[in-house]
């Protein structure tokens, strides 16, 4: 069982967007349950029905939040068919969501544990075809945080859905091929290299591809390339970026979420 | 009196939007009287200057939280006019707006009671001529959610502002004229078609026709249908909905706010 | 020293937006070192790289909270070059940003202190070159809610970087010339004239252009005006505003953040 914070503690990632009351009647449900819980949104504006930029997100907000967090990640194509609900036990948080892939990164961590959740005493007493975020995720995520030992919520289980890795393919002895996997609020192009899978990036000669531009050198900072030129950079996710000083790096690449980047090593 | 939950709960609707001070603002107010507050953003984003749309927002979202909440809604093009401030004791929550139509639904509840807010004690000492949400609702709301009688607000009133029902309209012994009310972020058209005013809609046959699309059964899930095709669903308001499976059936049925719907029960 | 308030307040101003990790993440580095916080968003969508924008955001903002509140500001384009981390404390609050003009007005006020972040035991033990907010401003800014004093934070500094004052400029015995700061999601055009500064307006005779408006008297509300007809008021920010009546007056005026204003007094 993951250890407790001092407070609830239940985060959000969803494509519901903010216009709605969807999240606000989550907060709801949350609050009914545990009254002191801090809840976070991480972010509402998930591509809607895109598991895999909800999986990429996940992955770069959970390591900041203090172990016995609840992690609810909704964005769930497949509400009310047969997709089950799944909560995963790792790194000592937990996380809960649809068992279509969001929950991936987590499920293959190692001594992970995942459970269906069939506990319909920690869900609301009717449960929608609509709305699992509010019907099972949400009460089911405010009882973890408050220190119900996972196992009440259902049994293990080791056949959860796996999203294909979304990591760079090697493709020869000195050559990768990945892509861009999100495209941040300033335009810069978070790439699938982690500067950790590559350490001696900073030492030997490379060339990294991505839109028309070949780069060479690694920049110590946004601000220290030319205003206007693209340049690369270890991003704070610890991967490769491509940014442009003061400007968007996708506007003027013509980049995207998902546009290959080739990488070199000499 | 309405119950007080463990810890003071309120809640926003508002059309302030999020790029502006004005919502921290209030949360600055609700923070100075009420130190424990959980707030909640129910959404920011209600169309400008539309209290209908608020109306529709609120009454999906309040019944999920503790009784004892405090709701503030905020949509207020008369700011700083004649229209009165006023709160609403219902259902064990207590609401908090502007006399504009915005509250109407709750004022019509069953042993509700409406007050003019009066005492500028529990206002700001200074009360501006545009931002009631910060000088009024929001001091006003925090009083309340630590534990101040209503009655202390102001005296009893029988003459507020009572909107229009949208409740759709019998137009025969068979059939129905209503309306789409809100369009959520996943372009799903609700109407104000509630299921459980149609009990034998499960069992009789009907037609449901919106836009130029005539829909003859209801689906169990989003997923139920062949993608690209519009189906009819329970939402989870409770309330008849058209949807297209992973895709927008405002956009794809060319359908918006106040689109006309039709039933015909046979 | 800043008072504390009973419970710790940590606020944001960010130019971040919401579809990225990036506030979920400092906001679990503060949970993580003052679990009881209370965090309040005041926005994240100052305009990309624009600290004058978030000036004005922050001097409407952080009168409202309780002394000892601690207010992060990181519109931050020179991330990871030579510009410092700093703190001020002042009136009471403490606030904490880059040395970018960001934090001018707070430190010039009388009695304030400015403090140079060097302590990097009240950081992130690691510090990357492009995320100061998670690494730097938000465990600072969590660690002083908490209490800690701000003497602890690094050295009093009297070079930090002020940026021009944005207070209109006097051009004649009877004139000045100002310029919209901020337009508001309503379309409302909030002016650099503090109505305080000019307290016989309402008694005078006078004329302020916009546009290609003129406006030669003030309105007590934004219902006061004829529909559709711009007007002139005292905002809540306190600095004169020009609106439209249920209407965008940066649409109808064809104005904009920068867009000159000229007054005259008679």
């Amino acid at each position: 069982m993951a250890a407790r914070p001092r407070r609830p503690i239940v985060t959000f990632i969803t494509d519901f967007g903010t216009k709605d009351q969807y999240v606000g009647v989550m907060k709801g449900v949350i609050l009914s349950i545990a009254p002191s819980a801090a809840i976070v949104d991480l972010t509402h504006e998930v591509q809607v029905h895109e598991p895999a930029a909800a999986r990429f997100l996940l992955a770069q907000s959970w390591p900041y939040f203090p172990k016995g967090s609840v992690h609810v990640a909704v964005v769930d194509p497949g509400v009310g068919s047969a997709r089950r609900p799944i909560l995963v036990e790792a790194q000592g948080h937990v996380f809960v969501g649809p068992d279509n892939g969001v929950l991936s990164d987590l499920i293959a961590r190692p001594k992970a544990k995942t459970r269906h959740i069939t506990n319909s005493r920690l869900c609301r007493s009717t449960i929608s075809q609509t709305f699992h975020g509010r019907d099972i995720f949400a009460p089911v995520a405010a009882h973890l945080a408050r220190g119900v030992p996972a196992a009440r919520a259902g049994p293990l289980i080791d056949d959860a859905f796996r999203a294909a890795s979304d990591a760079p393919i090697r493709t020869g002895r000195r050559t990768w091929i990945g892509s861009v996997v999100h495209v941040d609020r300033f335009g810069n192009l978070i790439t699938n290299f982690a500067a950790a899978d590559f350490p001696d990036i900073t030492a030997r000669r490379f060339e990294l591809s991505v839109g028309l531009v070949k780069l060479i050198e690694l920049q110590p900072s946004y601000a220290a390339g030319p205003a206007g030129q693209p340049l690369l950079i270890i991003g704070s996710s610890g991967n490769l970026e491509v940014a442009v000083n003061q400007d968007s790096a996708a506007a003027r690449l013509g980049c995207a979420t998902g546009s290959p980047v080739d990488l070199e090593m000499f």
